[in-house]
């Protein structure tokens, strides 16, 4: 039998308490499974009284995090503070500077420092352990590092933040609008006073920027990623889309194409048929679509204490095993750096909903628009919201909104259709447009 | 960099062939992750002659795959041969006691003789790869021998024959007998000549043995597994089931119970919200429930050479890296042999569709038969295939189908209350029993 691993934990919110619990429920299946024990040695965390259901009277205390991630006595640093630079940062180099392996939740660190961070891990022989830093409970950091690494992805597409979809998933099943169901999110603690990290689609760029590097192969890149939140989805939409055929998810979208890699994150048309628009609620999915496996979809818990633990403690398993791989599954000198795909040159569907002066010639115009840029339509619905009060023509005289669902075409041709629409004076509202993601 | 990996293949059907190119294709990128080339040296088949569509000329041929197993200039066998016995495990044992890491797609071998491997592999130093014996391209072996080391495993379920989705999906889409769909899947390829070990669930079986090992640390037991195939399952059961909120799957599900372990395979009733319900067509699915990620769904393609072979060569590119675990996930010694829970005292809710004699008093016989056994009815529906001629107390005088859905009770209660309704003499036919599980 070999030596206990003596684990570090420096943060001790609600994952690192489930983490200690979770460590010593299950001791005895850890230790038949690694062929030792995993133990916890030392903690550190900003409040020493604070009560968080579990004896840490065990475990030496720390009040200065990168002490604990050089002390005697721990062969392995949990990192679980979070922030992208100051203690987290310093704990997370301190430890590999010793040579010992990190584990992670960190996403906004890794998407930040990821390559710096792989590369002083290579130095030292030490390694990143951060499935729990993506789709909380779900092993795709490991399926993209290990499974996949035969394949070559082509597409990788995932809701990546529980709070979004939370709030999608009650608009559309129940008709209620963002501002109402993010207040509800909010009071239930699904979303934070702040929601604009979560709802503005940044927290899934960091994930996404993480998954793209795992996927292709190249060097981190957050700020490559076009990003738009969930904020201007009305209910009207959600019911276009399910009328549709369609369910509107925030995808996190990394894909190779013609141009470089393209990297988005912004409300997505999904196909109701396609497992990931069939995820409700907080729950987390990823999508991957790879040569030869074909498509591979993995959905579970996105976030919360247990499941967190859960991805932390699977790479802690990888670490008492003494499995060893590079973070990002390659060496960091030989990730390539991406060529960033514009979003101009964005090819795809789209969903645009206009609202239209109900006069004539409203249509036509429109219509020549589109086909001025070669834009097929694969539909058009024209809806009225409310009853109407025609008069003799049969024309209200209020707004009417249309919408066209678009086949393949190009961000720039759709932005230059619409820019022409406005200028044309038929279009009274800014329009709505949303990209379809085909499966 | 390290020396290649040099491999031999043992059998070059379809999964053969797949990987032979894709170790090709991917050359750059797994030299570049696994920081060394992975080559195929050799191979073996029954016909060398016949056209693959692949260059083998590189490769030094065996017509003795032992030979293969043991020959100078291979370091890992990749065995693709079949069957249970014969020449696929003397390859892989000739292979295992020169401590040479083995690659296997062969379910059935690792059905009847896993633990024996395991223990081979041991005692030599040598591991077995099995990714592609269950699921396909769907990375569960890792995700439980791995990414769920450290958590307790309640329940795992699975879509885990292809033949038999498809088969299902389309009856419940068109309509369709069960023979006129299976005709259809042999022409298409999709279904055997002989069809049984599919459609009787023995493939299932063979895949679940290995997934039950692997979820709770326990010795393959496969001949604990109850049984059922799919043949008996009519488009009224579909429709019904459709009707009241579930779709029918031929599930493989282990589960943990208070008698031991529970192994079975049967048409299942499946809550049309639960992810693996709405997985259709040849794809497959696996669903754990485990503490504390909570509810953990794959789903990707089950079968075909490339899904196949995406997996074997994820457990080639483990080998090339030096992962080299225990093929069940702990020393062999150390897996329990499990307590087999009797199917009689299986616990769950019951779709239960009898043809019943429309004449007074059925109803209330029914009833308390079910009432006697402590068994509760969450919905009975009643309803008649097609147009009746009734008499003036509005019976026909025809068997009328009547559907129950219990809540939770016991095997030995429901077959005891059918039992009491058969012998009542108002059941026409013999009933149609299938168990639901629920999320």
């Amino acid at each position: 039998m070999a030596e206990p691993l003596r684990i570090g934990i420096a943060g001790l919110g609600t994952v690192g308490a489930s983490l200690v619990r979770l460590l010593a429920r299950n001791a005895d299946a850890l230790q038949a499974r690694c062929g030792r024990s995993l133990v916890v040695t030392a903690v550190s965390a900003r409040d020493r009284a604070r009560d968080r259901g579990v004896d840490l009277s065990g475990f030496e205390w720390f009040d200065d995090p990168v002490a604990l991630a050089r002390a005697q006595g721990v062969d392995c640093v949990v990192e679980l503070m979070g922030g992208s630079d100051g203690p987290a940062k310093a704990v997370v180099e301190a430890a590999l500077e010793t040579g010992r392996p990190v584990v992670t939740a960190n996403k906004a660190l890794l998407a930040h420092h990821g390559a710096a961070l792989a590369a002083l891990a290579e130095r030292n022989g030490a390694t990143i352990g951060f499935e729990a830093a993506v789709a909380g409970g779900i092993p795709i950091v490991k399926a993209l590092r290990e499974t996949l690494a035969g394949n070559a992805v082509h597409r990788i597409s995932g809701i990546l933040n529980g709070t979004c979809n939370y709030i999608l998933s009650r608009m559309e099943l129940e008709g209620l609008g963002f501002d109402e169901v993010l207040a509800d999110a909010q009071r239930l603690g699904y979303a934070e006073a702040d929601p604009t990290f979560d709802v503005g689609g940044f927290d899934t760029a960091h994930k996404l920027a993480i998954l793209t590097s795992l996927a292709f192969g190249t060097q981190i890149d957050a700020e490559a990623i076009h990003v738009e939140g969930i904020s201007a989805i009305t209910p009207l939409d959600l019911k276009m889309a399910d009328d549709l055929g369609y369910r509107i998810k925030l995808l996190g979208v990394a894909e190779r194409t013609a141009t470089g890699i393209e990297q988005r994150v912004h409300p997505t048309m999904t196909p109701k048929t396609w497992p990931i628009a069939q995820v409700m609620g907080v729950t987390n999915a990823v999508n991957v679509m790879a040569d030869p496996v074909g498509e591979l979809t993995l959905v579970g818990p996105g976030a919360g204490g247990d499941a967190t633990a859960s991805s932390v403690l699977a790479d802690l398993v990888d670490v008492a095993r003494g499995v060893a791989l590079h973070p990002f599954g390659q060496p960091v000198a030989s990730l390539e750096k991406a060529e960033r795909a514009p979003m101009q040159r964005h090819e795809g569907g789209y969903y645009v909903r206009l609202s239209v002066a109900d006069r004539p010639g409203a249509a036509a115009a429109i219509a020549t628009r589109m086909a001025e840029r070669q834009i097929s339509l694969e539909s058009i619905v024209q809806r009225r919201s409310g009853p109407r009060s025609a008069d003799t023509t049969g024309r209200s005289g209020e707004p009417v909104p249309v919408v066209l669902i678009t086949y393949a075409t190009t961000e720039t041709a759709i932005r230059g259709a619409i820019d022409a629409m406005l200028a044309d004076g038929y279009v009274t509202e800014p329009p709505q447009v949303i990209r379809i993601e085909r499966a």
